[in-house]
């Protein structure tokens, strides 16, 4: 792990760039928006962690209510349980009987369950638990897209019998995310897209005899709450946002608290050059979003440009903040998060997760 | 840093996945390729570790003829000279005075240099060798597209002014390097620009009184090569090759020596999804190209949808290699660079520098 790129107490300019920054008071507001929308109703929140990967982020949203946290990968459930988040749900399948092993060692040390969606999957989870002595909640993952999960009522009940014939698995419920929905921009189509999420995982619940439903993101989790079917949300991208969640709704409803910080390294009469590119900012959603006057017109490796359409361009050394078109991969690109409030570091927080 | 995937002598089915793997014998080749036509030019060849981020790769180069290595961002350059890396050239611009420092720094260690296109830069890199006493090399960029580099002869005269003035600074030469023209498909389009690289380059070269012009990718150094003007290469891609240099030439002049390694952890009639998605592959370039047969459809963070376009959907468990669509922000996904002979691994070397 690389040296942090700050210490407390450090101004914006002392930043070694490229940096990621996450504006605290941001941070706060977006875990007391959702979370005191959400608690009241009785739904459990379990945010993904996969979009900071980092504990100590985990540790505030369980502290503000949260039941525990989602993992997308066997690397990210370990660094959570190791760290002391007590319950993790890895809200993905997995395959192999050496990650079946992992996840099953980390399941004696924290609550820890795991989505299946074929019975060699299961039967990987049961000889695990059985050669660790240690118990795997699973969830039964409801397709919902192209990706993972099962169909039909037939497949659940197969993969619920074997389920409980493992003494060391226990049928905790059933996932049913819908990923493509949480970008659709007419509400209505997030709406649509939801209740035809709930029409497919109904009936596997009701097969099952399990009331335990979990599921939705940051792009539809009041659909889901509202719906009475969901009993848990996994919104991840809440607490820190970003350029492609924020054209969801005008305004967004949460505080953009994630930025990566470049500094200036050559200017022009109409443009400036940072020293963050797309090693430093994840492009899979589109590029960055600039400050005012100022706009991404290229982005290679280790920089990007800014075409200046107002103003006069900055002077060399200037540190300028982009918000991330995506904000989980552009995390995982980084070993540091450098938490600010206002523009003086308060804290640096290991991206512990990070490449897991 | 984490765990290894892999280790010597594991055979492709026990890699830990997602995994980042790397064909020695085709590794090998490419080395044997390109420098074998370029050596005997006397033009130096100074790969560009940004796509390896690797030292152990980077020596493997120097054995094979290399000068030394170029390096995009003073942390790589950090890592290069801490590795034993003897020559390092930072083909690129910083700005700040604790930057400077720090190159100042390592250039009590190695033989290492820097680009500059402002006077500003000049006067911090002069104050930092003043303070540490060493010896930095300068190289005044030349502007080839909208990135980095000054334009006339005044302002290049104007910065070997302030360079000579300063006793720890040394001026080198020129770069000029034209990232744009790298993927220009129809070669009569990348001779063009080059032609017109050198066109800009030359004068400024003359002006300054200098013979060491350094520059030139995997997709141009042929040009540069022949052009009588360029006496130094930085190709960094043709070591590792990926989808969008390939389409480049018919057959490519390289071979495919990285690869993403996944796993199948949910099958379907008509596809299934892998455990590698754009946290382990890169997508600024497009998505990976999966083997015949098979055909990515979607790709999210920790998920590769490949279509099965011929043939049965492969099992649960079986590992399927990816040609990333750019190699070098892939490998900066990953720690570690499993080295396979065949199916078996042959070493493990760490991605030092990535994140740097």
């Amino acid at each position: 792990m690389r040296a942090p790129p700050a210490g407390p107490g450090d101004e914006l300019g002392a930043i070694d760039t490229p940096a990621l920054l996450l504006d605290l008071d941001a941070f706060e507001a977006n875990i007391a928006r959702l979370h005191g929308d959400v608690l009241p109703t009785g739904v459990a929140i379990r945010p993904h962690g996969k979009a900071h990967k980092c504990p100590e982020l985990g540790r505030r949203q369980v502290a503000a209510g949260a039941v525990g946290l989602c993992a997308q990968s066997l690397g990210e459930a370990e660094v959570f349980v190791g760290a002391g988040i007590g319950d993790v749900l890895l809200s993905n399948e997995i395959a192999g009987p050496d990650k079946a092993r992992r996840l099953a060692a980390i399941a004696g040390r924290a609550t820890v369950a795991v989505c299946v969606d074929h019975p060699l999957q299961v039967a990987e989870l049961a000889a695990a638990t059985a050669e660790a002595g240690t118990t795997l909640g699973v969830l039964v993952e409801v397709a919902t897209g192209r990706r993972c999960g099962i169909g039909t009522v037939e497949e659940a009940r197969r993969l619920a019998e074997e389920i409980h014939a493992a003494p060391g698995l226990e049928l905790r419920g059933v996932q049913a995310y819908m990923g493509s929905a949480q970008h659709l921009r007419p509400p209505g189509d997030r709406e649509a897209a939801i209740a035809e999420t709930a029409e497919r995982a109904a009936p596997i619940r009701d097969a099952l005899g399990v009331t335990h439903v979990t599921g939705a993101g940051t792009g539809t989790y009041p659909i889901e709450v509202a719906s009475g079917l969901w009993t848990e949300i996994q919104p991840g991208s809440y607490v820190l946002m970003d350029a492609d969640y924020a054209q969801n709704q005008q305004p967004p409803p949460f505080r953009q608290a994630l930025h990566v910080l470049g500094r200036v390294i050559s200017t022009h009469d109409d443009r400036v050059v940072l020293d963050a590119g797309h090693k430093a900012v994840s492009v899979d959603r589109g590029p960055p979003v600039a400050p005012p006057g100022l706009e991404p017109s290229g982005i290679s490796d280790e920089h990007t440009i800014l075409t200046v359409l107002d103003g006069a361009p900055a002077a060399l050394r200037t540190p300028i903040r982009l918000v991330p078109g995506h904000c989980d991969p552009t995390v995982n690109l980084h070993d540091w998060i450098v938490a600010m409030r206002g523009d003086v570091v308060e804290e640096v927080f290991a991206v512990e997760a990070r490449g897991a």
